[in-house]
C-alpha cells in the first residue's frame, strides 16, 4: 500500500533505512546517550506506524550505535518532571496525562510486523521499558547494564513507559519482574534474573546488530506476513479461556488455509523447500481480522 | 464407573494397555513418522474422554516407540490442507469450522487424572502442541528436535491446534514463547529456550519413556485421585482475582477435609507412612465439583 | 500514622522488632519445627496488616532461628484436619469456612511495604504458601528442602492456603508450578524446578538473613514508600488489556510526578546521589490510589 521514503520524513532523532524487508531504526542521539527527550516518543511512533502499513516491511530493528555510551539512558530530566507533560493534555487535568512511554510502547506492540530490539548498549528506564518490552524479541550484550530505577526516582516508571508493569510479568513471569521493577537495581544482561527476556545474548557490543540482522533477514525471507500478523493478534488477544482461543484459532486456521500464502506453505512443504510467500497486510488479511474490540485511550475532551 | 476394554475398541493409530493404575498409549504410525491424519485425532479424543471417567486410570502417559524417525512429524499435509476440513462443517461455512488439534488439546487439557507425554524422538506441529502443551508434564529427549513451523507454513497452528498461542505462553512466559512461536526454527530440548518446558529432560531416546513410567507409577501410588482433579480444576480455573480464588479453594479444603482419603492423608502423616488413597471421581468428587461454567464450543447448526 | 510497640503486642508464636525502617518477624517455634497451629496465621496476619499502616516501616522481613529443625514445616495437622476449621464458621456451613493459609496470604499480598520471605530451612506446606508466594521476594538456602505435599495428603493445599494454585503459575510459569503441584515431591532450592522462585539463594543457613537484612536496608535507604505502593497495586492490578493498564499507569506517574518524592528523585538525579525520600502513605499517596475495587471475602451470614 503505502510506500514511504523514510529518508525524507524529516526524523531528526533517528535514522531510519529498508534493507530490502528489513527496516532499521537508529537512535540519532548518541552524544545525548541516546536519552528521549520532545520529539522523540512522536517520531518512534511515527516510523512504527509507517511500519505496521507498509507491505514492503516484514521485519523492524531498533537498536543505537555501538560505540554510543548508551542504547538508551531513559529520559533527560535534566529540565524536571515537566519536560513529560503535554501542554494541551495539561488545560484539561492531570486525569487526561497520557504517557509518551506508553503511547510509544502500544504503537510498537500494535505494529503487525516483526519487530526486534538490539541492544547494543547500556540501558535505563524508557530505554528498558518502551524500547525494549514491547518487541517480539530482544538481542542484548551480555555485558550491558539494566535498570529499571523508577523506585528511585520517586514515581512510576522513570522516563513514562507503563507497559512494563503489564508485559513484563507476562514475559518473564512475575518472580523476576519483582526483582527488577521493585528494586530498581542494576543487573548485567547475562543475569539469570534477566536472561529469559532475551532471545540470544551476545559477548560484544559490536555482535548485537549484525546478529540481529541475519535473524531479521531469515525471518523475512520464511515466513508470511500475514501468519505473523494473525498469531501476533492471536497471542496478544488470546481470548479468556482454551475454548474462547480455539473459537479464534479455529477461523484463522481454516481462513488463512485457503489463501495464497497457504498454498505456497503446502507446495513448498513437498517439494521440499523454502517457501516463498507473496501475501501482504493490505490485500490478503481479510475483513475477519482483526476480530477483537477496538480499545480507545485517548483522552475525550470536557468541551467540545 | 465405567472400565472398559482399550484393547478391544477397535483403535488403529494407537496401541493401549493399562499398566496397573497407568494408562499406556503408544503412536501406531511409526513408519508414517507418527504423523496425524484421519481418525487420529478422533481416537486421541476418545482415549482420554474414556480415560477420564475411567476410575481405574490414574495417570495417562502419551508416547512413541523410540525407535520411530519421530515421537510426531506434525500433520500429514500432502493431500493439501483440505484433509484438515470437517466435510459436515463446510456445509455450514468457514465459521462453523473447528479444529480437530484443538478439540483434541481441550480433550486432553480436561482430562482429570495426571497427564504425561512422554517425547522420545523429534516432533513437529502438532506433535509439539495438542501432543505435548495440554498435558501436565512433559519428558524429552534431550537431542529431540523440537519445531513450530506454522509462520513458515502460511497458516496460523501447523497442523491444526490453537492452543498452543493460549497456553505455551503460561507454561513459559511470552519471551521464551515468542521465539518459539514466531521463528518457526529449530530448537533441541535442551535449548534454554524451551527447556523450562519440560518436567525431565533425558540424555537417550529410550530412557524417556521408563523415566515417564517409573514418574507415573510413583504418583499413582501416592497420590488422591480426588486431590489430583480438584487441583487441577483450580489450576485452570483459578478467578479472576487472589480473592476469588481463596473462596473456591477455601470450599475445596473444607469439603476434601472430611472425605475418605483426606481422612487417610491424616492417618498416614501421624503414621508416618505413605498414604494409600481409595477414593475415585465416580463416588467421591462430590457435587459441588466442578463450579466453573461450562463452555461449549461446538457449532450452532444455522437450520435444524 | 500509627506507631506501635511491636514488643507489646503480647505476640506467643513470633518475636517482632523494628530496625531502622525494617520490621523482623522471627517465628517463635523453632521446637516444633515453627509448624502452624491456633494463633499462628491470626497473629502473622495482625502484624502484617499494622505494618502497612505503620509509616515508620519500608520493608518487612519474615524469617526463622537459623538453627530451628525447619523454616515452617506446614500445618501442625496431629489433631486431625478439624483443627483448621473455625466453630463459628462451622455453625454456618461448609461454605462459610475461610482458609486460614488463604486468609493470611491476602494479608501479606496486600501488604503495601516491601516484604521478603528468608527461608533459613526446609519448607512443607503452608510453609511454601503463605509463608513464601505472597511476598516479594524471597531468599533460600540452597539445600532446603522444598515441598508442596498436599496431592498426597487427600486434601487441596495443606495446611491451608489457597493462594498458591493462584500465585505459583505466575511467579515462574505453569510448566514449573506444576512440577511442584501436582507431584507433591520434595526439591531443594537450587533444582532448576524451583530456582526461579527465589531472588537469592545462598549457600549456607546462616548466611540467608543477612542477605536479605543488607537487601532490605539498601531498598529501604532508595525508594519512595509511595512508589513502592503505587508499583505494587499496579502489578497486582494491570488491568485486562495493555490499554487500561496504559490508563492507569498515566494517572500513576502524572500525580507521582507533583510529589515531594517525585521532586527528590529529579533533584537527587541532577545531584547525582543517593535520594532520600521523606514522603509516607499516610499522608502522600493521595485519594486517588487505590483505585481498584476492594473485594469481601468475609463470609456474609444468613441471619443477623
Amino acid at each position: 500500500m503505502s510506500a514511504p521514503d523514510y529518508s525524507a520524513l524529516g526524523f531528526i532523532n533517528i535514522l531510519v533505512s529498508l534493507d530490502g524487508p528489513v527496516l532499521v531504526i537508529l537512535m540519532n542521539r548518541a552524544k545525548q546517550r541516546n536519552s528521549w527527550i520532545g520529539s522523540v516518543p512522536g517520531e518512534l511512533q511515527k516510523v512504527f506506524d509507517l511500519a505496521d502499513k507498509d507491505d514492503r516491511v516484514r521485519v523492524v530493528i531498533l537498536t543505537s550505535e555501538h560505540t554510543a555510551p548508551a542504547y538508551c539512558a531513559g529520559a533527560d530530566i535534566s529540565g524536571g518532571w515537566n519536560v513529560l507533560w503535554d501542554p494541551e493534555e495539561e488545560k484539561e487535568g492531570h486525569h487526561a496525562h497520557r504517557d509518551s512511554g506508553g503511547k510509544t510502547s502500544l504503537v510498537i506492540y500494535r505494529c503487525r510486523k516483526i519487530t526486534i530490539a538490539a541492544v547494543n548498549g547500556h540501558a535505563a528506564g524508557v530505554g528498558m521499558t518502551a524500547m525494549q518490552l514491547p518487541f517480539d524479541f530482544r538481542f542484548v550484550w551480555a555485558g550491558a547494564k539494566l535498570t529499571f530505577p523508577f523506585v528511585r526516582r520517586g514515581i512510576v516508571p522513570e522516563g513514562a513507559s507503563l507497559t512494563f508493569l503489564y508485559l513484563l510479568p507476562r514475559l518473564i513471569g512475575q518472580s523476576r519482574a519483582n526483582s527488577l521493577l521493585l528494586t530498581g537495581a542494576t543487573f548485567t544482561a547475562d543475569s539469570p534474573i534477566v536472561a529469559a527476556l532475551y532471545h540470544q545474548i551476545l559477548p560484544t557490543r559490536e555482535a548485537v546488530f549484525p546478529a540481529a540482522l541475519a535473524f531479521a533477514k531469515e525471518l523475512a525471507a520464511t515466513t508470511s506476513q500475514v501468519s505473523i500478523a494473525v498469531a501476533k493478534g492471536l497471542i496478544q488477544h488470546p481470548g479468556d479461556s482454551a475454548e474462547e482461543n480455539h473459537l479464534y484459532d479455529s477461523l484463522a486456521m481454516r481462513t488463512l488455509g485457503g489463501t495464497a500464502d497457504g498454498e505456497e506453505g503446502i507446495r513448498s512443504f513437498k517439494e521440499k523447500r523454502e517457501p516463498k510467500f507473496s501475501g501482504t497486510l493490505s490485500k490478503d488479511l481479510g475483513p475477519w481480522h482483526p476480530w477483537w474490540r477496538d480499545v480507545n485511550t485517548t483522552h475525550r475532551k470536557a468541551k467540545l
